[in-house]
């Protein structure tokens, strides 16, 4: 889908990207951004992730102590998970954003799993494997209105 | 400043960034994500930025309504701003979060030169300048070991 009203002048046009879309290309980068509220602030980290095939975004990290002992609660807290590819010299690329609550992971055999599979860069002493729900899911991707316009000649 | 307990297995040390490497950092690079929350939910969106020599952070984009509305009242509103350049491969980068009040940008002359200075990818038609106040800056780097070593020897 073609937003008309947010074609720019150097030729660029945002796409909205459907769910599975976006959830494919967020599986496809290793870094993300974890957004909660801290202390009544906004708060992000960079982490790295790995999406479930139910589209639960998996990571794994020292979060904020406040962030933490919500998750840990029975309640959840709800946080956004973003990434991105963006080129800044020409101006294309994508971004999405998971909406959700996040929960620990407690199963032994899961979190033992997603261990295995994310490797925390820094913050090896006290970590939390959360597991984000995928309720709401959204995407944009900034295309060169040029290049869209050969794909479509080609369809 | 390197934090012991948080080495990793890898070779990655984590360093905080002073107030003014921080800001040179995100200076340096043209694209960051501004942090709200929205519906009382987190909220985050890439724009591209510009920073001023007080360390105020210009961005130029459509906000989500709601932030746009606080914004353009005269309290202003608590936002973060974030930038990272991150190498998933080696596994070294660095991250920098700018927390403050967001203030729409009034004056002629300002919104003229910032106007200028910093063109919109897409949302061309309803934008608003906004600064952020940077009240609290907090940046870390990752480093190898290995090289941070090697820049110690040649001390």
């Amino acid at each position: 889908m073609i937003e008309d009203s947010a074609l720019d002048e150097p030729g660029r046009a945002l796409q909205r990207l459907d769910r599975a879309e976006a959830l494919r290309l967020l599986a496809g980068t290793p870094v993300g951004r974890v957004v909660f509220t801290r202390h009544a602030l906004p708060a992000i980290r960079p982490v790295n992730h790995l999406v479930e095939t139910d589209g639960s975004i998996i990571v794994r990290t020292r979060l904020a102590a406040s962030l933490t002992t919500a998750v840990r609660g029975n309640s959840g807290v709800v946080v956004a998970y973003e990434a991105d590819e963006i080129d800044p010299v020409r101006r294309v690329g994508w971004s999405v954003v998971v909406t959700g609550i996040a929960r620990p992971v407690t199963e032994p055999d899961r979190v033992a799993r997603y261990e295995r599979l994310l490797r925390p860069w820094v913050d090896k002493v006290v970590d939390t494997v959360i597991a984000i729900d995928p309720t709401i899911v959204s995407g944009i991707r900034l295309v060169d209105k040029t290049e869209m316009d050969e794909v479509d000649l080609r369809k």
